[in-house]
């Protein structure tokens, strides 16, 4: 059966999983990119073999299906003016799997290079999940994020397991991951803590 | 001079420093315990000797005076009742130097064994501030806790340097250390991480 999984989701020391003031130029927010340092730089050895790495790895592994936020997927609000965005990540996005990105406004699907499938669902976590699951056929389902997509999926008691990658950043101000929610009293109390060459990797389980 | 320092503070990875409800059966509120298991579970070697032991020995070096708030020293609220609570520690306090606690209500000061003398301080942060320099006679200031009284040192700048641990822990609930607060707008932006056995050790200094 599918798991659906928050994978190498990366959150600052003060807990924050997107810097402030998020837009086209900021994708994450400012300072969010430092965020994600651990992934993009690698180890020194030829390989790229480490802790850090090991769990990029791991996070794109038996993954049959993407639910992300539309702040995730792009900066455009409101009705789709256009079918012009086509997400951050190029002609070529790194996912390879369908990808249902949740928004209010309906858009037609449309596909990427490399096996990406963007779908677009009105029907909030429910109908994203039921959508994804189907698309899955038996493999992980990987929540992307942001944050408020997270908060969304972990309320409805979701999410079966978190890897969080804790950078050793503070941001001070941005989305917080913590606020407003209760991580123990969701059930979450396996947890297993590896030290990173460049983050601290946190798995939580039910 | 004296630096003014936080030192060993633990927090947990979701940015409590203490657990809720603390009481005097649980000074650090529910699990709040937990945050220190790093400090007491020592590693295996005989010598005591590794990442998290050697930064509690860090923690307790070229200490002259401690700060603390109230609720650091005990349970008792209000008007002090009688000179009966004397801390939380026992009859020779793992201080060894003069602490001040910050109070709302005047209290006599006392002396303990092995060198702590407790004084009481109505003035504020400025006034402990004042006493525990010529106390330290040279020698470093530590702010002990809790998080409402680093808050206070914090927000008016006087804190020069903080180490604290993040224990692999969720607790959910508590006082949050870095809620209302931006540790990078307060200039705090030279971060050291180094990785215990236990706890995640971050150093912030200006």
């Amino acid at each position: 059966m599918s798991k659906v999984k928050v994978a190498a989701f990366s959150v600052s020391l003060d807990g924050f999983g997107a810097g402030a003031h998020q837009d086209v130029e900021n994708p994450l927010g400012i300072r969010g990119e430092e965020l994600h340092t651990w992934m993009f730089e690698r180890t020194s050895n030829v390989e790229n073999t480490g802790v850090d790495d090991d769990f990029v790895k791991k996070s794109m592994e038996n993954i049959g299906a993407w639910i992300m936020g539309r702040n995730m997927f792009g900066p455009v609000r409101g009705p789709w003016p256009d079918a012009e965005w086509k997400g951050w990540w190029g002609q070529k996005p790194p996912y390879h799997v369908p990808v249902f990105v949740l928004t209010h406004h309906p858009r037609e699907s449309f596909e990427m290079e490399g096996g990406t499938t963007f779908h677009f669902v009105t029907g909030g976590i429910e109908a994203a999940l039921e959508k994804s699951e189907k698309a899955a056929n038996g493999k992980d389902i990987r929540i992307g994020g942001g944050v408020s997509t997270i908060h969304q999926f972990l309320q409805a008691g979701c999410i079966d397991e978190m890897h969080l990658a804790f950078a050793p950043i503070f941001l001070g101000s941005g989305e917080h991951l913590f606020s407003g929610i209760d991580i123990p009293a969701m059930g979450f109390h396996q947890i297993e803590k590896f030290n990173g060459e460049r983050a601290t990797h946190i798995i939580l389980k039910k």
